[in-house]
Parts: C-alpha cells; sequence; structure tokens
C-alpha cells in the first residue's frame, strides 16, 4: 500500500488511465475542501456553541455532548450567529477557491492526456448517427458520397455498423459449448476408462444420454456454419446495415471539424460526433431514429420521477405478501417447517427487509437499463447517465429520508402542500437532531464499506461462489478472477452524500467532519492501491465526468446554504436571511462561470491542438498508413469472434510501455471478458 | 391597404426583408390557432357552460351574460366538465399541430432565403472576439498568424475593431456643427439685408456674439483638424485596437466552420461565432473580457429581478412626494395657482399617475440599456434579450398584476408563503372574474392600439413637434420624417400577451376568443400594410426571433395549463387533475422535440448549404474578387464620414432589383438615419 501512494500521479495516469487517476482525485477534492473547513470550524465554531448554554438550561430535554457542540446550543437570536454566518461565507469561498482549481488542474490533465496519447482511432473518426435513407444509394455509398461532397480532399473512409445482434448471440453461444467440450475433453483426460457422457434437453437435465465429447463436436460444427452463414447475410443484406457509421478523416483537426459542426439544414438528420473509443461503443444504440428518441427521453424522465419518489409502493405490497401467513397459504406444505420457533424468527426479522435489499441490490441495473433505453451510443455516457439518476436517488431516499423520516412519496405531498420557503424551514430545524444518526452512517457505511473493499470481501464470496458452483475450465476461472472495474456509476453518487453531509453540518454541527476526513483519505489510500493493484478499466473516456463531479458537489452547496437559511430563520436570526440568499446566487453563478471556462474542454476538440497534434505526427512518423491503421478499427465484436483486437500499431506500443507495470499479464483475458460482457448486452 | 394584402409573400420578403415577414405571420400564427379553436369552443364549450345553469340559483350573486357563458355556470363536480377536459386536450394538440408547421415554414423560409440571398459579406466573415495579448505581435498580426496557422489554405483577409468611441463623437459633433452652417447660411440667403450672429457660449444662449456662419466654417474646420489627428492616432495607436477582429474566409464553408468550431482548449479566448451583418454590428460591446461578461449577466439578471418585482416602490415614492402638499412645500410660490379649483383638481387627478406612465414609456430604453451592458454584440440580438425582459415584465405586472389585484411585489410574498399546488388555484378561481376586465383591455389596448397605428398617431405628433421646434435644414426634416422600424422589442411581448389570454380563457370563457381573432386579424392587415408601405428594416437578422416567438407561446400554454388546473381543482372536479398534469409535460416536451429539430437552422450555418451556395457561385461568378469586396465591409461607421456605404456589389444589385417597390427613393437617408442613431450609443 505505501508503494500505491508513492507512485506520482503521471505515472499512474499512465498506468491505470486518466478516468481512474481523475475518479481518485474525487476523493482528494474532498480532502482539500474539508480539512481547512474543519481547522476553521473547530478553532471558531466549536468555541461559540459550547459556550452558548442553551441546552443547558432547559431541564426536561436530554442531550449528548455531540448537542452541545452543535448550533442548538446557541440561544435563539443571539448575536453569535453572526459566526456561523461569516463562516458560510469563509467555507462557501474556500471551496469556490479549490473548485476552481481543481477543475482547472482536471481540465490541463484532460488536455495533456490527449495531446500526449498514441495515434488512437478516435481521433480521426467521427460516428454520423442518422444517415437518412435513400431510395438509389445503399447507406455505404450515400455516407461515402456525402463527404466527399461536403468534406472534400479529407475524407478518408467510413466503416458502416451492422445489426449484428443476431450473430453475437451466436458467437456467446458457440463459446458456452466450447467451454464445455473442453470441459468434458480435461474430464476424459483425466479419467480415461469412462467416457462422459450428456443429455441433450435443456442445461442437460434431460432428454437422450449421448457421449459428451461427440455431442459437444458436432454442436460447435454445426454452430460454426450457422456462424458463417449468418455472417455471409449480415454482411450482403443491406437490411442488416443500420444508418449509421464511423467515417474517417485523413487528419485530426478534419475529424474535429466534422464532429463539431452541422452537417445540413435538418439538425436530425446526418448527426456527427467524436467518435468513442472502439471499446467504448455502444453498438446496441446507433440506431435510434430522432423522434423515437426524444419520446424515449420523456418517457424515461417519467419513469425516473415514479422510481425515486414511488420505489416503496410496490416493494411495500411484496412486504405485504411476504409474511408467514402468506408463505403458509401459497405453499401449505412448507408450514410444518416453518412454523419451528426458530425459522419463525427468523423469517420475521428477515423476510420484510429482503424485499427492500432486493430492490437496493438491483437498482444500479435498473438504472443503467433507463439509461441504455435513453439511447446514448457509448458504455462511458451511459454510466455517466447512470451515476445521475443515482445521486438524485441517494438525495431524495437517503438524505431527505433520513432527515424527514417518511417515505419519498409522503415528502412529494407535504413539500407540494408547503410554502417554498417552508421547506427549507422544515428540513433545516431536523438538521442538528439528526448529527449522531449521520455519524453513525458514515462510520457504517463509508468506513466498513471502505474495508470490506479492501479486502474485497464481496467479490471474494462472488469469487468462490462462482468457483464452486459455475468454473468448468481454466477460462472460466480466469474469468471469475477478473476483478472488474470501478463503478462509476454507483460508487461517485455515494461519496457526493459525503461532499453534501460535510457542507450541511459544516456549520451546524461541526463535529461530523472530522469523520468525513476520515473517509474521505481512507478512500483515497485504499482506492489508490485498488486502481494500481487490483482494478482493470473497460473504457478510456479521458475523465470525461469531471463536469457531473463538479455540478454535483455545486448541488450539494446549494442545498446546504438554503437549509442554512431555514435554520436560521428559526432560530430568531431572520435579519440573516438577505444575507444567506446571495450564497446560493454566488453559488449558481460560480457554476455557470467554470462551465463557460472549463466544460467545454470535456465535450469539443480544439481546432488548435488537433493541428499541432497532425503537424508533429506528420514530423514523426511521415510514413503512417493511415487508411489501414483505421480499415477495421470500428468493427462490431461479433465479427471479430473471441478477441476484440486492437490494431497492430497499439498492440506494439503497448507491449513496450515506457513504464513497465505489474498489470500487463491481464490484458489478454481482460478483451476476453470484455468481448463476453459487451456481446451479452 | 387591399394591394398590401394581395402582395403574395415571396415578393414581401424580398421586398421588406424577412424579419418583417416573419413578424407579420406571428399574428397569422395567432389566427391559425384561435379560429379553430374559437369555433370549436362555441360549438362546444359555450352550449355546456350556458346550461349550467349554477349562476341563476346563487339569489345573491350579481352576474351578466358573460359569466353565463363562462365556467362559472357549471355546478362544483360537475360531469359537464369532461367536455373542457377534453377540449383542453383538443385546443393543446391543434396548437401543437399549428406551432410544429409554423416553425416548420419559418425554418425553410429563413434557409430559402440565406440560400437565395446576393453575396454578403457576413456569409464569409466570422467575428472573433477575447484575442488574448501577445507581447511580441500586435493583434492583427497575432490574428493574422492565429488563422494562417490554425485554417490554413482558407484564410482570406481580417479587419480589426477599433476603439473609435471619441472619433464617432467628433463626427457627429461635425455634423451638427455643419447642419447649423447649412442652416445660417439658408437664413442668409433667403435674407441677405442682416448677417445672422449666434453666441459661442452652451446652445448659443450666451457668451459674446459673432457672426454666425464664419464662426461654424471656423469651427468646423477646426473640428475636421481634431477629426483628422483623431483618425491619424486611432489608425496608428496600438491600444486603440481592441482584441476583436472581423476574419474573412475564402469560402463560407470555411466560415461555417471557423464560426462553428472550438479554437483553443481555452473557451474563453478566440472565441468565434458567426458575423452579424455589417449593419447590425453593435460596437461598443466587442471588447468584454469573460469573467466582466459574465459578471455583468449576474449583476443583470439580479437588476432584472428587481425591476420585475420592485418597480413600484421608487415610484409609489416619487408619488407620495408629487401631491399638491409636496409641491407647495417645495415651491411655495406657485401655491396661488395650485389652489385654483380647476388647477387643483387637475393635478389630483393627474399626478399620482404620471410617474407610472413616465416609467412605462421610459421602460423600453431601460431594458435595452439593460441588454447592452449585457454586452450582446449585434442589434438584432440586443432587441431579442429586450423582447425577452420585457415579456416577463408584461407576464407578471400586466397578466398576473391585473388577475391578482396589488402590486408584482406583494404578488412575490405571497407566492413564497403558499404552497406552489396553492398559487395555481388562487390564480385560477380568480381567472373566470377576470374575463370583462380582459375584454375591455383587448380593446382599448389592442383594438385601439392597432387603430393608432394605421393612422400613425404618435409619429405624427412627433413629427409636428420636431418639425417646429428642432428642425433647421432639409436634412433634419427629412430625418425627422424617418418612419422608424419595427419595434420588435416591444411589440412582440405585447403580442404574446394576447396569445397567452387566448389559451387561458378559450376554456374558461369561450366568449373572450373573438376579441382576440379580431386583433390578429386587424393587426395582420394593418402590419402588412405597414411594413410594405411605411416602415425601414434597421437591418436584417433572418427571421432569427423565431424560436423566441415560439418559446413564449409555450410559456403562454404552460401557464394556462397550470391555471386551468388550479380552477378544475376548486370545482370538485380534483379527479381531473393528473389528466390535467399530462398537459404541460407534453407541451414542455413538444418545445424540447421542437427545438432539437429546427432551432439549430437559426443559430448554426449548416456546411451542406454552405457548400452548395458555394460551389454556385464559382460557377457563376468565377472572377469574383473576394478580397476587394470584403476589404473594408467591416469598418466602424465613424471611419465613414457620414455614409455607411455598402461595398459596391451590392449596390449595383440592389439598384437593379427584379421587383420594384415604392420604397427605393428612401435607402439613402436611411443609412445616413443609422449612422447617426449608432454613433450616438
Amino acid at each position: 500500500m505505501p508503494a500505491a501512494l508513492r507512485m506520482p500521479e503521471p505515472e499512474l495516469i499512465d498506468h491505470a488511465g486518466l478516468d481512474s487517476a481523475a475518479y481518485i482525485r474525487i476523493y482528494l477534492l474532498g480532502l482539500k475542501i474539508f480539512v481547512p473547513v474543519t481547522f476553521l470550524a473547530f478553532a471558531v465554531l466549536v468555541p461559540v456553541n459550547w459556550t452558548g448554554g442553551t441546552l443547558e438550561t432547559l431541564k426536561d430535554v436530554t442531550f449528548s455532548n455531540i448537542d452541545k457542540l452543535s448550533i442548538s446550543n446557541v440561544p435563539s437570536g443571539s448575536e453569535r450567529f453572526w459566526a456561523h454566518l461569516v463562516m458560510a461565507y469563509v467555507f462557501t469561498f474556500w471551496t469556490f477557491y479549490i473548485l476552481y482549481g481543481e477543475y482547472k488542474i482536471m481540465t490541463n490533465k484532460r488536455l495533456h492526456f490527449l495531446a500526449s496519447e498514441n495515434c488512437r482511432p478516435d481521433q480521426f473518426t467521427v460516428l454520423v448517427r442518422n444517415v437518412p435513407p435513400d431510395p438509389n444509394e445503399s447507406v455505404s455509398e450515400h455516407v461515402e458520397h456525402f463527404f466527399c461532397v461536403n468534406h472534400p480532399d479529407y475524407y478518408l473512409t467510413h466503416q458502416v455498423v451492422y445489426n449484428a445482434n443476431k450473430l453475437a448471440k451466436l458467437v456467446e453461444k458457440k463459446k458456452s459449448l466450447q467451454n464445455w467440450y473442453i470441459y468434458y475433453q480435461n474430464k476424459y483426460e483425466r479419467n480415461p476408462s469412462t467416457k462422459p457422457t450428456t443429455k441433450t434437453g435443456f442445461w442437460g437435465l434431460w432428454g437422450t444420454r449421448v457421449d459428451a465429447i461427440d455431442y459437444y463436436a458436432a454442436e460447435i460444427e454445426k454452430l460454426t456454419d450457422e456462424e458463417l452463414a449468418e455472417r455471409e447475410r449480415v454482411i450482403s443484406d443491406p437490411k442488416a446495415i443500420i444508418p449509421a457509421a464511423f467515417v474517417s478523416f485523413k487528419s485530426r483537426w478534419r475529424a474535429a471539424v466534422c464532429a463539431q459542426t452541422q452537417q445540413t439544414s435538418n439538425p436530425t438528420i446526418w448527426l456527427t460526433q467524436w467518435a468513442p473509443e472502439p471499446r467504448d461503443v455502444y453498438w446496441d444504440n446507433l440506431a435510434i431514429p430522432y423522434v423515437e428518441l426524444t419520446i424515449r427521453r420523456l418517457l424515461l424522465a417519467v419513469a425516473l420521477f415514479f422510481l425515486t419518489f414511488f420505489f416503496m409502493i410496490p416493494i411495500a405490497f411484496v412486504q405485504s405478501l411476504a409474511n408467514i401467513e402468506g408463505i403458509e397459504k401459497v405453499l401449505p406444505f412448507l408450514k410444518p417447517l416453518i412454523e419451528r420457533k426458530g425459522v419463525k424468527s427468523v423469517i420475521q426479522g428477515f423476510l420484510p427487509g429482503i424485499a427492500l435489499k432486493i430492490f437496493l441490490i438491483l437498482l444500479p441495473t435498473i438504472l443503467m437499463t433507463m439509461s441504455k433505453i435513453e439511447g446514448f451510443t457509448s458504455l462511458s455516457s451511459l454510466e455517466r447517465r447512470s451515476a445521475g439518476k443515482y445521486h438524485l436517488f441517494v438525495l431524495v431516499n437517503v438524505f431527505l429520508g433520513s432527515i424527514i423520516t417518511g417515505t419519498a412519496f409522503q415528502q412529494l405531498k407535504s413539500f407540494l402542500h408547503q410554502a417554498p420557503t417552508e421547506i427549507p424551514i422544515t428540513i433545516g430545524v431536523s438538521i442538528p437532531m439528526k448529527a449522531t444518526f449521520f455519524i453513525t452512517y458514515i462510520m457504517v457505511d463509508g468506513w466498513a464499506g471502505i474495508a470490506a473493499e479492501i479486502l474485497r470481501l464481496v467479490p471474494l464470496v462472488m469469487f468462490h461462489l462462482k468457483n464452486t458452483f459455475l468454473v468448468k475450465t481454466e477460462k472460466d476461472r480466469e474469468q471469475a478472477m477478473d476483478p472488474g472495474c470501478l463503478g462509476f456509476a454507483t460508487s461517485e453518487p455515494r461519496i457526493q452524500l459525503y461532499f453534501l453531509l460535510g457542507f450541511v453540518y459544516s456549520v451546524v454541527t461541526p463535529v461530523l467532519l472530522p469523520f468525513i476526513i476520515v473517509f474521505f483519505a481512507f478512500a483515497f489510500m485504499v482506492f489508490r492501491h485498488q486502481v494500481i493493484n487490483v482494478y482493470n478499466q473497460k473504457y478510456e473516456s479521458g475523465a470525461a465526468f469531471w463536469p457531473d463531479v463538479q455540478r454535483r458537489v455545486i448541488i450539494g452547496m446549494v442545498i446546504s446554504q438554503l437549509l442554512l437559511m431555514g435554520l436560521m430563520s428559526t432560530k430568531g436570526a431572520k435579519s440573516s436571511t438577505p444575507l444567506l440568499i446571495v450564497l446560493p446566487i454566488l453559488t449558481i453563478w460560480f457554476h455557470i462561470f467554470c462551465k463557460g471556462r472549463f466544460e467545454s474542454a470535456f465535450v469539443k476538440f480544439p481546432l488548435q491542438d488537433a493541428m499541432v497534434k497532425d503537424t508533429l505526427e506528420r514530423a514523426t512518423e511521415p510514413n503512417l498508413n493511415l487508411k489501414a491503421y483505421l480499415h477495421d478499427a470500428y468493427v462490431h465484436p461479433a465479427f471479430k469472434g473471441c478477441e476484440l483486437e486492437k490494431p497492430a500499431v497499439i498492440d506494439e506500443e503497448e507491449n513496450n510501455p515506457l513504464v513497465p507495470t505489474k498489470r500487463m499479464s491481464r490484458r489478454s483475458s481482460k478483451y476476453g471478458s470484455d468481448v463476453s460482457s459487451e456481446a451479452g448486452n
């Protein structure tokens, strides 16, 4: 672990990619913001609160020492609130300073990363969607003609996208059969006396018993023929080509131009965007027409609203069914078993929670499916969208749900019937009372979660389960050992919850801050280690998620400022409201300012940078055959058989890296697992 | 007038420009939406309301026949509300249909207009702002080098922008002196016996008496020298060049590329945008740095909020001063005059209103000044922004202010202390009661306003006032006769008020609709006539304001739907709320859909269109010397002396138009007046 902390950041980026390095910097951002805030809060606010002496005068109220350190201990209408007010300003400006600096650093890192990257196919390529149908030409001809005319001299080549869903299924099935074949062969080799047999039915459970090796060999051969025929059909059938293509240009400058401009007067056809990395493409979503896309977005926005606010209703329904009487009614033969005392109490304690637990475990998958339906075209954008949805869910159901007890639906109902000025007051007054709860939460969810992360408890259990029940061959075992990658979509919104708690309690109950600092410091160390030594990357987006991180931190700040306003107005410090309302306005302005200043670096590829890189490359590699290099960079993984090969040029460079790392040996398995997970989508 | 109605639209566009034609189509849009809605409402809702028979049962309520036709006459909780609900859906979908069609037509008209335009300098030119300072190069060199490197082969030329504010003032002063000179010369010619004299002091009111002709001749000579020196200084002094430039390219395609792409990794420098027409440029705002711009926007957003909600406070203060006792105190010598009975009653009736009237007359100017401070770079965008501000003001202070009596500030206060679900109810229930008021309003403000417009009462009075007090020479008279142009910034938001009233009352009190139809029909005819025969255009933006029109109509629809929801929920039809909440969601989705489908045609110049036009031009005019043509297209008007000349190529084509119109003779005066108004800014 100390080695992981000593690794300098440039080497880390080389080793694990900018995405991982940026992810770790989220924790660093937390430390940068909250360490000075904690010191200031303990120096100023804790003495002010401690000597407030209100709680001691109230005889009938029980309070803990934590409450004595919080704003609750300051008498109503006291002059002491000026300290809180000034500190709110100081904390806000300090956060602005750190956020601005960090956004700047990330922007520079991203630009530097893009500039220093090796030749990559996505630098020359633009993803064109919604190619309009043409009665006289095939999609491929149409694309070629359009770009030859509208981007003359610089159009290089293009690759059409095939609808290879059926082919991908066949490839997947063949792989599974091959696995069984190897398994039975191994079995036969270990024990040549008995020839292994299998049944032809579903999962080998029934049907006629046959010789397993022969059966699988025949099946594989049949499937190989089928696959070949399907491959032929997809390539020759013009209907199998979807109206999208990857168009490559002779220089990065041209690709940047084409990606950033509008091609025709109808902005819903010939849509161009910077192509994602080949491994990052989400193939299923490339062919959605514009109208369908907007309808999907509308429906999913409504669905997300219902999911966030009404998810408790089906769960409560399931819970009402899943009690002991319900089970006894449906499955009467279990009655004697259930009625035993030990079993009964376990079921009674366990059942009500299980529906909710299952839902929470499935939630990331549900959100990811929703994002997929929304029609985004790259895995990285899918993850970013899912993270946004999860953030909303955490905000409403964990943060608000813990402060105001009651389901999200009840909260929504009460908010709709309250004045907008009442809402921050309602929530604000509960804030100091919930400090102990959130301290416990940070310890249980945050600290323990990281401890589990470093021990990799869940993957360990999963691995052993898989190893016992599923693994048949070496390849299976390798796949089961695949350490996976950082789950941005779920872990980032959780970090944001800690940012939010930090902002909310920094003025109200500063004693919560050290717990958050410990969380950030611990997580920073652990994830640095994990990223370097454990995780593999599925794709590299160049920290494209950083604007989202920034935006969500800002959302946390605004929420905390509004709640502080609500709290202060009940504390007899109503005159502070005009001073406090300046803070959210300033924060939103700061957000707009930063967005304008930095965001485009994460979205667009500036022409100057493209030109510099083009010129440099012409000087260093004058003989690069770009057309051959790009020829099959963007081929549907199903066409590549079992392996998603990287083009030769890159492989060479990756096999001779400047910095040797521990992880090189795993690369091959990684691609294997990628293909299977992508083809399975 | 019939001739004006017979003119086909393509000819109208040729004659008066697309801006004017699009402006007239706003009235046509109103007719298209509301004529069928009126028929349907009268066929379905009026009978339903009329036979409702609630009002007759209430003995102690006075009601008019209009009330009997409105929703108030339907008993609470009646099944009849289904008719209103269904009609709300029908009206919404009908409006969608018309809005979509109209947006499509406008988009096509704009694209066709841009495609069929003659060669114009702005097609080849990009406005570059925020050129970063370079210690070794002047702005001009820096711009040239940057674009030669980053847009190689196609960069043609550029024009730097001089800070010519002082020069513009001198030119303006000289023009005024020349005017006086001509005036005195005319006077002398008419009456050669007495040589005219003048005083050298302020406005010729005091100072030593001198011979007027000699004095002005000498002054003009002095000023000419001064102007020459200043002109020299501006051209030679590198500090007089502001960090902005108009960069021209060899083809439209290249200009379109440069305008739509990001140049460097820092998105706050080298900002490129499609250059406005030369007459449309607002020269003063070209040099505002990014940080200052965001701060200005923040401050002006806050200022707009205060202006909209708190403008009554200073006015009430002035009103409290401007009563009879106040005047008597400050100006005691007027006491005997004021105390006379007739005078006293006039003052008492007149004074309280005058502060508000003056404010309302000044309001468009205030809003325009605010937009100028916000830093937009073209007159057309300034007008669009002002219209947005005025729309907010009309919405809050005219619409809401009439429904809920009380100042905007009081409304704001009550809204902040009401639940969000209460607000539509509070407003909704007052809606039917205000129908007669709004019918009167439509007749007084709408109908009478158009009648005044066709008689051109205000300009007539202004002309005679100017003619009596200000006009000294022929040139002055010509200037005073200048008919002006369509005041988009104030008149469009007013039209939107009628759209809003139409939507709100279409379901509630359909009897209001014919009044709105009469307004739209009348205004359509009148403005068609005015545009063809009276108004001059200050600039041509190619109907760039249409997305704003569409957006504001949508805002009106959403407001009306929310208010209907509020009204229905008090009518014992609470079960209709879930059905009604679908409408605003659908409307917002429709807006997003249309925005994606059409808006970019009003913002960007698609590459395909640029390429087509380039190719066409190469074929038709192979010898066009673009560099000479663009050489001084974008020169600050102060440098052109008295006239903003159009480049020769355009003049030729304008003097030989395909369709002869009445207005050709006024063109020269128009440019003269433009220069004076621009230089005065």
